[in-house]
């Protein structure tokens, strides 16, 4: 279950991806480049960072592909994109937490302590919009949104925790709902963790 | 032969990745790394993807005493620089096909997939444009200009198909000649990739 | 000893990148990531490219703890840090030259070469920074700013021809002072490293 969820969550984080590449009116290779860097990139920096090799994308090729075929189906179909703005929300919030869970299962398996799976789960799920942003040279917008990356970092605890005491499936369902109830109500009620505003100063 | 090849593309590159510096107002030391990280980015993220380790200027320091050198002797020679564009502009084609091709035998080496010595091809070629373009805070130029990134795929196709038939020399012989045609046409035709135009939307 | 000034480093470098995350008005989430990149990210830059596993902070997490915890805490403090302006330049000029000492060992371990242990103390000491300023979208300042990259090049050439002669606890002692002086000078003197402007130019 949690295979065909990766694979819905990389479509759709592939997409919006595409959709960020036609905002700054990239050519087909950056289209393919960014959707391919936005769905694939949090997993990359997760197993580089942690040394896991060899990355996913690498020993499943078929996931580039993938990638690859979502961007460019993006922009044949780009006029209808904008009327399927809420399912794609709905869907970018099912990939967030499916990454995270997905990057936890990652660190678990190397034996790594609990705060480092969190930390696994949470760069999962989000280096990949980061990466976009830096590609596309925005300041990553996950870093001033709605509780994007608190997400993430809930969702890892909520995983970690749960884990021992209702085994692996559970903890992956209950995981997902917890966190796409949380995401899906940020985004109804536009809820924000608070911000920092430091005044900018030239001396500074 | 590929290793004269190699030193005269990084040489470029590394003269190319200075005069960006220099277009920023950079110091000395700004211009010796953007100097590097152009001519050696490319191979150090496709060694960090691919987890293949030492990194070429780990294992031989005096690549990176050619581009720090080269990088310098940028700055000195700067005025006459503006008169070598055409000079520039087929080295900088040619380091492209060479480091292409180079990632594609790293890959072959390692056994990997066809689609993944693609990729590692296209990674180094382009990498380095893309990193230099990121720190100097552009979007990354590769992805908006004339076939740069569809050469260095279209060259690492062409080499991992003649390779079996033709031998590793020849391969590398039609390929350089494609690739170089390729480019240059594209330059001087003004071929470019079609690009994908989204609108901004505040709410998007 | 070189343990504490570590710590207090690592410190002093979270706070100076949880207020330049203040001033691009981040979330709190954004405040810690930024916060501990910029600490933390020097090493980790060092150890992906040298394949030097596990990284500091997966095998010591609390590292991480630290960082965050200073991040969060200069937002409750915010007001009192623009008072704080010339201690923190001290702690940081100290931090710059006990991350470069740091890099040197490290790849003094690996066995690698003095030209390689000069560009990994020389990482340890800027990257940090570099990917503070990428991640808030600016030109990283340390390329324009005055010989704090050529203060940790310089601590790294000083430690690496002072250890042989005097061992490991005189040769860092020498090489904090002499760094340290001379960050110092250079921030009270306003002493720059030459900078190469090449002007701008659309067919370039």
């Amino acid at each position: 279950m949690l295979s065909i969820l990766y694979l819905v969550a990389i479509t759709a984080e592939a997409m919006t991806g595409a959709l960020s590449a036609g905002r700054r009116g990239m050519d087909l290779f950056g289209v393919a480049l960014i959707a391919s860097v936005t769905a694939l990139g949090g997993g990359s920096v997760r197993d580089v960072l942690l040394g896991h090799y060899p990355l996913g994308w690498v020993k499943h090729p078929e996931y580039l592909a993938l990638t690859v075929g979502a961007g460019l189906a993006t922009v044949a179909i780009a006029r209808v994109m904008r009327y399927l703005r809420r399912l794609f929300l709905v869907l970018d919030a099912l990939g967030l937490v499916a990454f995270t869970v997905i990057g936890c299962q990652v660190a678990l398996e190397m034996g790594l302590s609990p705060a480092i799976v969190i930390v696994s789960g949470t760069l999962t799920g989000t280096c990949g919009g980061i990466l976009r942003d830096i590609l596309c040279n925005d300041v990553p917008l996950i870093l001033r949104r709605e509780l994007y990356a608190s997400v993430a970092v809930l969702s890892a605890g909520c995983y970690l925790l749960c884990r021992p005491w209702l085994g692996e499936e559970q903890a992956l369902l209950i995981t997902l709902a917890a966190g796409l109830l949380l995401r899906l109500l940020a985004l109804r009620f536009n809820w924000q963790m608070p911000t920092f505003t430091y005044p900018d100063d030239p001396h500074g």
